[in-house]
């Protein structure tokens, strides 16, 4: 199997990074282990890094994972163990759990996604049943899938305070829906645990609030391991009240774009990186890598056409954009027979369960990969992300893997500690 | 790869039974949940297992497992995952561990599954070191090992109320040595916490208290799923004030032995088991095979000649043996190429993580396989014990794998409440 690589001119610092993590493991560890006990961890996750050889970052945190059936089978018993573990903590009495898929019924990666998670839990002891928001399942309709998987997508309705299918009153209900279109209304006030919590989704959370937290959770974890937080963490900030069609609020994000370009570029001087700075603008609260744009000066956007302006307005479900994140853009040096790839890496609890690469064959080193029409290819990790090996030459994908999967928990640590807040703000009595 | 097989004739029945726990995966993954609510799990443990076709049972629990060794390597990210989780639950604030091994030095095997165990720990972040209780260790002394692996031992000191090494004062200290011969006075009073507690040790630990434990838990689980627990739950009653060699006590053994005898012909009357009923006799308190017999009639009991007497009054370190636990034999009816095998089942916290086939060629279907001098092959477990599948034909190893799985967690439940019951006794604080 092909495996990615760095491109070897800047191999050097990001090695140096990878070594500072490996060989911190013990520390690094004892840490999380504390940050859990203080911080509940959401259900599930997912994270999208970019590595480029100088710098390691997570770009998405996604509390609806989407790809577990992009993970490699061999490590299936690692998910089933966690997945025990994340059941015993939010939900240890729940027999019965109502899963709550996105409403595309034709996504056949999506659908292969929700049976891997179906398979999951069923092996870790839930009787689990799909229940389908989209009105024209009226009855439940068994889609088979090309792997010889199928699923039973069942109607669901409210009976009081409960959100039951025909036949099936859960303990529980599962999202994994990420909410973007709203919190529909069936879902409110429900008397069963929701996992994760309404507010996770995006109809309420905020890019911007989740890389704040971020912030400080990089702010320690250099102070742990003795690095710049900046070799983890994007430089940000987020403009409101923007309207792209009517050319409202352009200045803020002009302005901050060259804001970030500037520090992006006394970094770049400070670690003798040769490339140009770029920054990613993206919609504060949304995903799918709609409403997202690449720019390297601040006066693009103050010149975008009809197209772009009308590309860049709308989120998923038709929703207007009117706060957008300004991110630094990390560039991705990783690719596989020249095709750039991205790491995603997927939790389930504390517990980093797997990952895969996106490959694109089609896109730039300092684009966004997971954009609508973007057909990836996912390459399932071959090795599990927790056994580093201090004794491998540099480069060793255990290491990668292992570094990967401390960004991706440090990222999780931000998420759980950005829901602690929204949860006090909503005066949400549950923690997750 | 050579797969274990049931003996044909008696395949219908355990089908039966391992049909009847697969079925029942989700009332069974349930009920375990909340019983790890209520009983603090032991920190690792192994189970032997014994599968005569009709009925499926433990035969031996350790506390102390010493076989990590002989896992399938592939599911090494299992162990640390588990690992992660019970340092967690027990010691989240450790950072560094003190290993005590058992004192040989110079079985390799034994060695290589420190060495495995030191691995895993590291991999879940703990700076962990090997102390020997030796006293020919006097300095740090490394060996290497077969694999490439090496360890060192290091000779422990006891500094006010804690037990350190020389430039190592550890936060916790895990015990891999079952204290056979005694609770050595260094380890006596730490300040630091003792994982497992000592009263886990065979200096005070008795096998009748433990199938006690699993006789109450195999009744609620045969409850559970609607089987009759003889199933999985051997006879057993144990005889005190024995002295072997002076010929004390052995009324009550040989009475013990034809009662039992008698209750199992009972059961074999009415499964139809053609085969005849025979007992095991072992010390009460002891481990490694040593003090054990089969025996087929209490006659037997009554006509030992000078070496057999001799053979069963010594423990491991020259103890005498003084109470005997006289227990329903198990026959194995599973082989691999006509060697008679016993499948081990590795637990760390309440996670299946693996086990193995102990693999005989010189030894009878109605023998302990686990016998000083008995150079048994380890067969690694292929599969992971937590993927059934309900669809797979009957004697997929899945399932089966899954059956010893469970059983084996009925085990550590059964020695979780055991440590209970002897913490309320011991007045312990920490109730493991």
């Amino acid at each position: 199997m092909p495996v990615p690589h760095l491109a070897a001119a800047l191999s050097g610092p990001i090695l140096d990074l990878e070594r500072c993590i490996v060989d911190a493991m013990a520390s690094i560890e004892h840490w999380l282990r504390n940050q859990w006990q203080l911080h509940p961890v959401p259900f599930y996750c997912s994270v999208d890094l970019r590595n480029s050889g100088f710098k390691l970052a997570p770009v998405d945190t996604n509390l609806f994972p989407g790809g577990f059936n992009n993970l490699n089978p061999g490590f299936m018993p690692l998910c089933v163990q966690a997945m025990m573990a994340a059941v015993e903590k939010i939900c240890a009495d729940a027999r019965s759990i109502l899963l709550i898929p996105e409403s595309h019924t034709r996504n056949i990666f999506y659908l292969q996604n929700i049976a891997t998670l179906q398979a999951i839990m069923r092996h870790a002891g839930l009787n689990i049943r799909i229940g389908s928001l989209l009105p024209e399942i009226s009855v439940a309709t068994t889609v088979a899938l090309p792997d010889g998987m199928k699923i039973t997508l069942e109607p669901v309705k409210r009976r009081g305070n409960r959100l039951v299918t025909e036949d099936f009153d859960p303990c529980a209900v599962l999202l994994n829906n990420d909410l973007s279109t709203g919190i529909p209304p069936i879902l409110e006030n429900l008397e069963q645990i929701v996992i994760p919590p309404l507010r996770a989704g995006w109809a309420t959370r905020r890019k911007s609030q989740h890389f704040a937290a971020y912030d400080n959770v990089a702010g320690q974890f250099g102070d742990l391991i003795g690095i710049d937080p900046w070799l983890i963490n994007p430089f940000f900030a987020s403009c409101g009240k923007i309207n792209f069609r009517a050319k409202n609020g352009e200045d803020c994000v002009a302005s901050t774009v060259d804001e970030i370009l500037h520090e992006i570029q006394e970094k770049y001087d400070q670690y003798g990186v040769k490339e140009a700075p770029f920054v990613i603008v993206k919609a504060d609260a949304g995903t799918y890598g709609m409403g997202i744009m690449t720019v390297k000066n601040g006066s693009e956007v103050r010149t975008l056409n009809r197209r772009q302006r009308n590309k860049m307005a709308v989120l998923k479900g038709g929703l207007e954009v009117t706060e957008v994140l300004v991110q630094e853009g990390v560039y991705t040096f990783e690719s596989i027979n020249e095709a750039v790839t991205e790491p995603v890496i997927y939790m389930i609890d504390h517990y980093v369960v797997g990952g895969f690469y996106r490959v694109h064959t089609g896109r730039g080193i300092d684009e966004n990969l997971n954009a609508p029409g973007m057909h990836f290819v996912p390459l399932a990790f071959e090795d599990s992300c927790v056994l580093p090996d201090r004794e491998a030459r540099p480069g060793s994908s255990a290491n990668r893997f292992y570094a990967y999967g401390v960004i991706a928990r440090l990222a999780l640590l931000a998420a759980a500690q950005e829901l602690e807040k929204s949860g006090e703000r909503t005066g949400a009595t549950v923690a997750r």
